[in-house]
C-alpha cells in the first residue's frame, strides 16, 4: 500500500480544468462541503461552501443549497504585488489532495509582473472533530526580495449562489482577535454565525480589523526579509442556527485558542477511523484503487454524521447541479456503502425519510391517494421540489415541461427498499419498529389506491410513469415500478404481521394512528398478486413497458465517437420513439430482486438490453450498475469496462459534467459495484456469503464491512498470483 | 411663489413607509438615478442606483438595468455605538427633497441605546454639471457625550437587483487619496469604474483605507468633544465604459479637488435653468401644484440628455419595476414633455428608436413580416424583452403566457406618432430628414404587410391584437390599433413624397437603401383607405373591437370601496368577458386624432366608456389621458379627479405600488394634462392656439413652450379671481 494511491494531485496548473478540480477537491465533514477553489480571486471560480439543511427559495427549483460566505478568502499582497494566477508566472504548481485526512495542499512558486519571487502553500481542511470549525494556512517566503507582505481574510456576506444571493445581514461585531457576522437566508430564515481569527508565526506582526460592511476582514502585515518564511493561519467558526443542538461536536469553540497542529491531530484520528471501517484495498490496479477510495471519501465528507434532518444531494455538498436536491440516488446508490460500513449515517439518512412523512403523506392527497408518496427530489421538508416548467435552453423564452416530480414515482419503493435492507444488514430493529414500519406501510398505502383496475385483463396497471429510464416518459406498466410495488406491498404485509406478533403495544399504538386495519392490509395482498408483471415466457424476456419492443432500435455503433447522449443527439421526442435507454431498468429491477430471476432469464435480459444502454452518455447511474449484473453473470469485460466509467467519472471527468459536483451516486455504485460484483457478497437474514470474480489484474480484493452489529472482514487474492 | 410649493417632505419617521419614499426622493441627472434610501443599513431598503443603458441579462425578463454599487453607503460610529434606525431612539427626523436642485436632506436627533444622543445631517445630490459625479454629506454633532467617532464608507461590488448579483470583479486599486473598483456585467459584459474620496471638516482626522475584496472602503476617525460639529463628506465618480466617448460632461473628474460648495452652485445654475424652461405654475391648489412639480422633477432627472443609444423605462431610474423596459409610455406619455420643454432629449429618445431600427426589422422578419415591428417592450438594442411566460403569483410551478410580446403591436404607430409631433413642434427638418422618415416608413411597411385582407367585405383588418386596454388580449381590429394605422400609412405616403420633392438627394440615397419604390408606396395609399374603421351612424359609437358590444356590462357601483384591479378582483379570465376597460382606448384615439371625430361624437364615447374604465387600479397610464379627453369637452369634475389621480400616483401612493418606481407616464401625462388639457394647447403647422379651462379655485395655469426654435409663454388666469 503506497501513499500515491491515497493522493489526488494536480501536477501543473491547467486554466481549463478550474473548475473540475474545484468539485475533485472538495473537503468535507458531513456538516459542511467546500469546493477547492482557490483562496485568492480567479476569474470564473465557482467557490462554495453548503451546509447541510440550509436551504433557500430559488426561482424555478422552488429550493436550493444556500452558499455560505467563503471561509477560504485570503489575500496575500507581496511587496505591494496581490498574488494572482492571472498575472505574474508560475515557476512551479502542484496540488494535493490527501484522501487519508482531507488535507488540500497547494505548493507553488509565483513571480510577480515586477519580477519578485515568492513560494508560497496553501493549506486547509474542514474539521473532522469539531462540525464548524475550518482551518486554513498559507506558507509565504519571498526569494528574491525583501518587504512588506499584507494578508487580507475576510467573511463576505454578499455570497452568492452562481448570482443569487440567499442572505440577509444581520450584524458583525468584534471581539479581542475575532470578529462574529450574523446572516439570515432570506426565504427560510436560516440563522448563521461565522466567526473569524487570523493569526501568524511572529508575534510583532501589525494586525487589523476592517469593519467592511457584510465584509469584516482581518489583515497583517509584516515586512519580510529575502528567505524569511512566514505563516499567516485563518480558523473559522461556522454555527447554523437549526442544527445547534443537534451537533455532539457543538461544544462552543473559543477560537483563541485554536491551535493548526493541535486540531489536524484530533482530525487526523478520526479520519484514520473512517478509513478503518470503510476503505476497499484494490492491488494490482493503481487507477481504480484511487479512484475507489476518492468514491468513497466523497461519500464519507457527504454523509450526515449528527442531524436526523438532513439528506444527502445527487451532487452531494460539492456543487451546484441539482441545486442540493435528495433523489433515489441516495437510497439505492449510496446508502449501502453507509448500511454496511457506517450504520449510523444509513439511520441518520433513512430517519430523514421518517421524519419528512408530513410532505409524502401531504403529496399524496395533493395527487388524490392515500398514504405516502415521496417527491422525487426532496429539499429541508420532504416537500416535492422537481422543477415543473424549466426555459429550453436553445431558447429561453420557451418552457420545457418536467414530469418526474409529477410521475417518476418508483421512490417510494426505492425508500422502502432502502428501509429492509438497513434492517437485513443492521438488524437495528428499534429503527424498524420505530420508523421504518411507518414508511413501508405508508408508502403502501399509496400503492395500493394508486393501482388501476384493467376490468379486461383482470389485472392491476401502473400507467402513466417513469421508470429508472428517464429517456421514455409517461409510460405505461414500467417493469422495474411494478415488480418493485408487488414486492413493496408484499412485505409491508409481512412487516404489519411481523410488529403485530412481535411488537404487539408498538403495534396497536401505530395501527390506531395510522387507522390501519386488517380488512386493509388483506387488501393489499389481495392487490400484490394481481399486479400486471411483463414476462415472455416464450423468449424469456421482461418488457420495459407496454409497447417498448415495437420502437425502432438504434445500432449504438453509428454514434461511434460521440461526445453526448443519444437523448441529446436525436432531441428527447425522437429518442423517446428508439429502444434507447438512459440507464439499464429491467436490469435494475434484476440487481435489486435476483431472487426473483433465474440466471438464465438474467442473461437473456442482459444480452438483450445492454447494447440498447446509453452507458457512456446516458445517465451517470448507469455504469455502476451495470457492471454488477455483468460481474454476477459472469461478463467480466463488460463489468470492468463499465466499473471504470463509473470510477472515472469525477476524477477524469469521462462525462464532462464533474464541474456541477460530484457523482454521488456513481460513487455509491462504484462501492457496491466492488462489494456486490467483484466480491459477490451476499447478504441473507441470518448469514452471508461471498462469490468473488476479480477483474483481471486484480490481486487483492479487501474490505470490512458490519452485519448484525458486527465488522466482518473480507480479504480476496487472486489465486496463484501471488 | 412659496418654498413649500418645492419641498417633497417625510415629517417624522414611518417604516411602514420606506419603500415608498425611497421611490419618491429617487434623485438623478439624466444618466444617473438613484433610489432615496438611507445612507445606513436598514432591514429590507431597496436602494438602487441605475444608469441609462447599463443592461444584464437575467431570467425570464431577458434584460434588466443592473443595480450598480451603492455610492452613498454611509456608517457612523458613535462612541462604539452605530447609528442605526433600527436601534436606540429618534428624537426628531425630517427628510425633505427640494425639487428645485434635487438636493435630499435628512436631519435627525438619534438617541443610542446607551443613551447618547447625537444630531445628524445627511445630504447628497447627483451632479447635474458633471453626470458621472455624486456627493453626500454627513454632520455630526454630539450633543450630550464626547468620544470617537468612526465613519466607514465604501464600494460593494457585490451590488444585486433584489438577490440578483450582475457584476464580476475586475480590479480595485488605491491611489493618494482616493480608491477604484472596477466592474464588468456578468452577461453584457458593459465595463463600470467607480471612484471615491471621503474628506472630513478637520485636517487631523485619521484616514484609513480598508482593501477589502469587492468592498474596498474608506474610514475617518476622529475624537469629539461635546457639541463639536463635524462634516464628513465623499465624492464618488461613475464611468461607464460605452458612455465614456458621449458625455459632454465627460472631462476626467480630479476628485482630489471636487468642492462640495463648488459642485452645489455649479449644479443649481443648470436646475435653475432647466426649471426656467420646465416648469408648470399652479396658483390656487397648493397639493397640485407640488405633485406637478414632483412629476416634472422625475422626468427631468430621468431623459437622456447625453446618449441617443438609452430611453426612459417605465420607471424612470427610480426602481426595479418593469426591469427598466421602455414600452409606448415614452413616445406617447412622457415625450410630449420632452418635446416641448427639452426637445434635445426627445431627439435623443427618439434616436433611439431609430437607432433600433435593426431590432424592429428583426422582429418583423421573425414573425413572417415586412419593414419595422418594434418590441413591445425594449432594452439597450431594441430587441423585444417583454416576458414570454411568467411563474404565476398564487403557484409558482404554473407558468403564465404574457401575449403583449407578441401581439400588442400598435406601438410601432405610437412611435411614428411621436415622430411627427416632435417634426410639427421643433420644425427639425434635419432629424426627419436622416431619421424620423426611415422610422415613419419602415413601420408603415410593416403595417401594409401585416393588414389581413376580408374578401367578405373587402376590407383590412387587423386581427389577433391588444389595444391600450389590455384587459382583453387577442383580440380583433382594435379601433385604436386600426385607426392608428391608417392614419400612419396615410402619413408614410405623405413623408415619402415630401421626402421627394423636398429632399431629393436624400430620397433617393434612402429609397434606395430601403427598396422603397413608388409602387409599394401607392399601394400603402391604397390600403389605407380600406381598412376597417369601427364606426356606428346611427349610435356615433366606436366599438372598442369585434364583439366588445356584446360583453357582460359591470356596474362599478357594485365594486365600492375596492382597492385592487377589477382584473384582479375577477380574475384575466373573467374580466375578460366583461366591458370593463383598464385604461381608455377608444378615448385614447380620440386624444390622439381630435380632427377624426367631431365633438358631439367625442362626447358620445366619452359618455359610453367613462363608466366602463377602471380609472382607479387599472393601468396608471388611464386618468391622464382621461382628464385631457374630460377637459376638452367641459366635464371639469371628472377631468379634475382624473388629474388629481394622475397626479397623487406617486407622492401619496393611491395605486399602493409607488414602491417599485415613480410611474413616468402618468408623469407624462399630468404634463400633458395640464397644457393640452386645462390650458387647451393645441399645436398646428403654422401657429398654435390654446383654449383654457381652468379646474375650480385655480387662479393661475402658467408655463413655457418651445416651438419651431422659439420658446413661448403661456400665463392664463381665472377671471375674475384677483
Amino acid at each position: 500500500m503506497t501513499d500515491h494511491n491515497w493522493m489526488v494531485v494536480e501536477e501543473g496548473f491547467d486554466p481549463e480544468r478550474v473548475a473540475h478540480f474545484e468539485t475533485v477537491f472538495t473537503q468535507g465533514n458531513g456538516f459542511l462541503g467546500t469546493r477547492g477553489s482557490f483562496e485568492e480571486y480567479y476569474p470564473g471560480k465557482h467557490n462554495s461552501t453548503f451546509a447541510h439543511g440550509v436551504f433557500d427559495d430559488v426561482p424555478i427549483f422552488f429550493k436550493e443549497l444556500a452558499n455560505l460566505p467563503d471561509w477560504t478568502e485570503l489575500f496575500v499582497d507581496l511587496d505591494g504585488e496581490t498574488f494572482s494566477l492571472v498575472s505574474g508566472e508560475l515557476l512551479g504548481y502542484r496540488r494535493c489532495l490527501s484522501l487519508r485526512d482531507g488535507l488540500l495542499v497547494r505548493e507553488l512558486r509565483w513571480k510577480s509582473p515586477q519580477g519578485k519571487i515568492s513560494s508560497l502553500v496553501f493549506s486547509r481542511f474542514i474539521s473532522r472533530a469539531n462540525e464548524r470549525l475550518c482551518l486554513q494556512k498559507v506558507e509565504i517566503t519571498p526569494e528574491n526580495y525583501a518587504g512588506k507582505l499584507l494578508v487580507r481574510a475576510g467573511l463576505d456576506g454578499g455570497a452568492s449562489n452562481l448570482d443569487l444571493k440567499h442572505w440577509d445581514w444581520l450584524n458583525q461585531r468584534q471581539q479581542a482577535k475575532t470578529f462574529t457576522l450574523e446572516l439570515k437566508t432570506k426565504g427560510s430564515g436560516i440563522k448563521l454565525e461565522m466567526s473569524q481569527i487570523l493569526c501568524c508565526s511572529d508575534k510583532n506582526a501589525a494586525h487589523s480589523y476592517w469593519n467592511t460592511f457584510n465584509h469584516p476582514t482581518q489583515a497583517i502585515e509584516k515586512v519580510l526579509k529575502e528567505h524569511e518564511k512566514f505563516t499567516v493561519w485563518k480558523a473559522v467558526e461556522i454555527k447554523v442556527a437549526p442544527f445547534e443542538q443537534e451537533s455532539p461536536a457543538g461544544k462552543p469553540i473559543n477560537l483563541d485558542e485554536v491551535q493548526w497542529d493541535a486540531q489536524l491531530a484530533a482530525h487526523r484520528k478520526l479520519w484514520q477511523e473512517d478509513w478503518q471501517r470503510s476503505d476497499i484495498i484494490i492491488e494490482g490496479d493503481d487507477e481504480t484503487q484511487l479512484a475507489m477510495r476518492a468514491s468513497i471519501y466523497h461519500l464519507l465528507i457527504a454523509g450526515p454524521r449528527h442531524s436526523e434532518r438532513v439528506n444527502i444531494g445527487a451532487k452531494t455538498l460539492s456543487g451546484q447541479g441539482y441545486r442540493g436536491h435528495t433523489f433515489w440516488d441516495t437510497e439505492i446508490f449510496m446508502l449501502p456503502f453507509f448500511t454496511y460500513t457506517n450504520p449510523q449515517i444509513a439511520r441518520n439518512l433513512l430517519s430523514y425519510r421518517y421524519h419528512n412523512l408530513p410532505g409524502a403523506l401531504e403529496k399524496a392527497s395533493k395527487n388524490g391517494f392515500e398514504g405516502a408518496q415521496y417527491p422525487w427530489e426532496s429539499a429541508a421538508d420532504g416537500r416535492e421540489v422537481t422543477p415543473v416548467w424549466v426555459p429550453y435552453h436553445k431558447d429561453p423564452s420557451q418552457m420545457v415541461r418536467i414530469w418526474c416530480g409529477d410521475v417518476e414515482i418508483h421512490i417510494s419503493s426505492d425508500i422502502a427498499y432502502a428501509v429492509l435492507q438497513y434492517w437485513k444488514a443492521t438488524g437495528d430493529e428499534r429503527f424498524m419498529v420505530d420508523r421504518g414500519a411507518e414508511i413501508v406501510l405508508q408508502t403502501a398505502r399509496f400503492w395500493a389506491s394508486r393501482l388501476e383496475w384493467n376490468s379486461q385483463t383482470q389485472q392491476y396497471e401502473i400507467n402513466n410513469v417513469i421508470g429508472p429510464d428517464e429517456n421514455h416518459d409517461r409510460i405505461d406498466n414500467n417493469a422495474y415500478t411494478n415488480y418493485m410495488v408487488r414486492w413493496h406491498l408484499r412485505t409491508a404485509v409481512g412487516i404489519f404481521a411481523w410488529l403485530k406478533t412481535q411488537h404487539p403495544a408498538e403495534f396497536k399504538s401505530l395501527a390506531e394512528r395510522l387507522s390501519l386495519s386488517d380488512e386493509q392490509v388483506a387488501e393489499w395482498a389481495d392487490k400484490a398478486e394481481k399486479i400486471f408483471l411483463a414476462f415472455d415466457e416464450k423468449t424469456g424476456l421482461i418488457e420495459q413497458f407496454d409497447g417498448y419492443f415495437n420502437l425502432k432500435t438504434l445500432d449504438m455503433r453509428d454514434f461511434a465517437g460521440r461526445t453526448d447522449s443519444i437523448q441529446s443527439i436525436l432531441g428527447v421526442e425522437e429518442a423517446a420513439q428508439t429502444q434507447t435507454l438512459k440507464q439499464p431498468d429491467v436490469l435494475m429491477l434484476m440487481y435489486l430482486h435476483p431472487e426473483l430471476f433465474d440466471p438464465e432469464i438474467q442473461k437473456i435480459n442482459f444480452d438483450y438490453y445492454t447494447p440498447r444502454t446509453d452507458l457512456e452518455y446516458g445517465s451517470s447511474l448507469g455504469p455502476s450498475i451495470q457492471a454488477i449484473m455483468a460481474a454476477r453473470l459472469g461478463e467480466m469485460q463488460n463489468a470492468y469496462e463499465n466499473f471504470v466509467r463509473a470510477a472515472q467519472a469525477d476524477l477524469k471527468d469521462v462525462r464532462g459534467n464533474a464541474r456541477d459536483g460530484i457523482h454521488g451516486a456513481s460513487a455509491g455504485g462504484l462501492w457496491q459495484a466492488a462489494v456486490f460484483g467483484f466480491a459477490g457478497l451476499k447478504i441473507g437474514e441470518q448469514a452471508w456469503s461471498i462469490d468473488p470474480k476479480l477483474p483481471q489484474g486484480w490481486k487483492r480484493l479487501a474490505f470490512k464491512f458490519w452485519y448484525h452489529g458486527k465488522e466482518e472482514s473480507i480479504d480476496i487474492r487472486a489465486e496463484g498470483k501471488r
